[in-house]
């Protein structure tokens, strides 16, 4: 008997008959003997729905006071949907019983709208647990110190059953999705992109924050942090598939690296057109410059990903670096009004138009030459790389936007995603 | 400065533009220097949507797991319009604030979806109210003493209102609704009908209970109890009406017999058509035997009203009650099934074709007379009365339902109701 914890996403709570089929699937594991908790998202739409009707009436200045009301708001989806499961696993027989965030309780910080969970306590689950029910837990939700309502922001409910699985320890967290795994690179660009049967957590973190969308990046830092065993599996397949070969599919995302995956050097090849690039051009060179720089940009609240500094030539260099596209025109106004006259910059320029490109692998920890294959790839294809940012196991460059699916097709080739690792 | 509990229905709040408009009212009596809280219901159509979805994944039998999953879901209506409302008031520059009811907490029994209110904590609410907010509080909820979400059953949110009002020693709560007020009676039967000034609450109670349908009973109860002064109002004048004349608006339900009321000896007439009338007939007159019949009635959880035992002939007497609709054909099969063979009657038999017209007034207390006059003004319109009931403020009779209209016609005639009393 195992200790198993399901998330389903709004897709697979969309309407009664598809919440019917999730409350089959959840009461053939517990019947296997498996103690289970879920964690659903609201019904598809209607978070939406609701913050579409808050913000009709919402004040212009998003003050924590506005913002705890949108959490008590978009709160309700999901409490709707725990309800709605239980009740269709009771009608399928298979004791349930809902908690909302505040029942169990999950404890957070105040950050309204992107609250981050502190404590889970598990007493009240553990009880019911053992008194043979299926427990569902809303996701994507909590309470504060004070006990107002506060939510984790988009795509929280994976977050929340990874927490709910830290806390009551579980053996599995399944993810149940629209996908049925992780892959090599996005199918709609590669089409031979290849299911990964499973890929490190430090892997998933990576691919995760280069722009795969298959789970959230918290989520995936939570498992990380306390070793939660995590599969991202297809919620699609027959409710009544084989448990054993369910068990078995999808994506294993884990902290035990395993033979096989040493094996191969680049488990992925992950991409993101959602940055633009800004460079301060003609800078002195001189101690405390990038501080100058990226210190006003960072007290403006703007994340910066990708950062290089030119050599310098003649006591000048260059500095780059990418912002999110949301944040493009505010960070380029900032520079050029406050950064650029106090460093006595030469020039900043901004390219909204360019795309990153990143291959990752656990193996480049121990495999030399990885980087270079992949700049001989893109050379090989005429594709000019402009900038280079490397870590331990991930190697990403910055090209022009419209080389982006040809850099992946290319990497994708090129380290042999298509193929299985040999064991 | 007063502390005045707003209560707005499923119409009030059914729109966000309406929304909007209870928030320019409420902001009226804030500004106005009133500390207010607020209670609104869920947003029309809203808490049957939810039902509705509950119904399509409920198992067959409603066991307790099965309602504590309706109120889970049920109470989140309410819990979006505190949510929206809040906003509404805050782009209005009012600072405002909305608790759910285990926030607060409204603490009640665990009778899922009829649960009964046992205690309001005024802490959390009189804080923010002297922090210079208008306080919005879910109502048609509380929690148990487990921490499940109950719900307070149809209508709930006038009780809730009542009752935030009691806890907090409120100077009033307006409940302001799709009417103008309460009315001697309803005005699609008599358009002379004439809206109330002030009513007692024991006549509010008397009409609520007999079938006026414009406050839930268990609130006027509330009031009726913890002495709070209730005005029903309409939510669809112009939200800028001078607040001197909307304080005065509507009809007051006073726990104070005012002067003027006294002079009113009958201030309403209510009527029924939900009933069913059954006779068992010719039963043997012995100790015991009311009990003997309506004991099974009550132990089938059949609520019975209206209650008639004839005077004996020969040893044998014929026996009368009405209950509702919904129970007629179950308490007919019980009492032919059971009760008639253990008692020894004759025959058992039932009329669905009934309606129960009542004279409400406290003025009957000190006046004599007022039944008489009442049965007179029936037999002149050649109406046959089947069934009396008498309480110290009212007296009902049971008639054939073809009458009801023109009986209800005929009192409001004989008692003058058209017109105002004179003081």
């Amino acid at each position: 008997m195992a200790l198993i914890v399901h998330k389903y996403g709004g897709t697979s709570m969309g309407s009664t008959d598809r919440i019917r089929n999730v409350a089959k699937r959840v009461a053939k594991w517990a019947r296997a003997g498996h103690q289970v908790v879920v964690v659903p998202s609201a019904m598809s739409g209607e978070t939406n729905r609701l913050l579409g009707l808050a913000r009709e009436l919402s004040p212009e200045k998003s003050t924590k006071e506005v913002l705890r009301e949108l959490d008590m708001i978009a709160s309700t989806g999901e409490q709707v949907s725990v309800g709605l499961l239980s009740l269709a696993l009771q009608s399928e027989g298979q004791p349930a019983i809902s908690f909302t965030g505040w029942q169990v309780p999950v404890k957070t910080n105040d950050s309204y709208t992107k609250a981050r969970i502190d404590s889970i306590d598990d007493q009240r689950v553990k009880a019911e647990l053992n008194a043979g029910k299926v427990v569902i837990i809303t996701g994507f939700q909590g309470i504060d110190e004070h006990n107002n309502v506060t939510t984790l922001g988009r795509g929280g409910s994976d977050t929340s059953a990874v927490a709910v699985a830290a806390a009551l320890g579980a053996d599995e967290c399944l993810i149940f999705t629209d996908v049925d795994g992780v892959y090599t690179t996005d199918p709609r660009i590669v089409p031979e992109a290849r299911r990964l049967g499973s890929v490190s957590f430090e892997e998933m973190l990576e691919m995760a924050s280069l722009g795969s969308k298959v789970l959230q990046i918290r989520s995936v830092e939570f498992a990380g942090k306390y070793k939660v065993p995590m599969r991202v599996l297809s919620s699609f397949t027959p409710w009544d598939i084989d448990i054993n070969v369910e068990a078995k599919s999808g994506t294993l995302i884990t902290f035990e690296e395993d033979k096989n995956m040493e094996k191969a050097i680049v488990s992925g090849i992950a991409f993101n057109r959602d940055e633009a690039k800004i460079s301060v051009l003609g800078v002195p060179d001189k101690p405390g410059i990038a501080y100058s720089i990226l210190g006003a940009v960072a007290e403006a609240n703007i994340e910066v990903d990708v950062i290089i500094q030119n050599i310098s030539k003649d006591g000048k260099t260059d500095f780059s670096f990418t912002v999110n596209h949301g944040d493009f025109e505010r960070a380029l106004e900032l520079l050029r009004t406050k950064v650029q006259p106090e460093v006595g910059a030469a020039e900043v320029v901004g390219d909204p138009r360019i795309a990153k490109v990143s291959i990752v692998g656990i193996g480049m920890r121990s495999h030399v030459g990885v980087a270079s294959k992949m700049f001989k790839a893109l050379a090989d294809e005429g594709i000019n790389i402009q900038m280079i940012s490397t870590s331990e196991i991930k190697t990403s460059v910055v090209i022009d936007e419209k080389y982006m699916e040809l850099a992946v097709r290319t990497l994708h080739r090129a380290f042999e995603l298509d193929q299985a690792p040999q064991a």
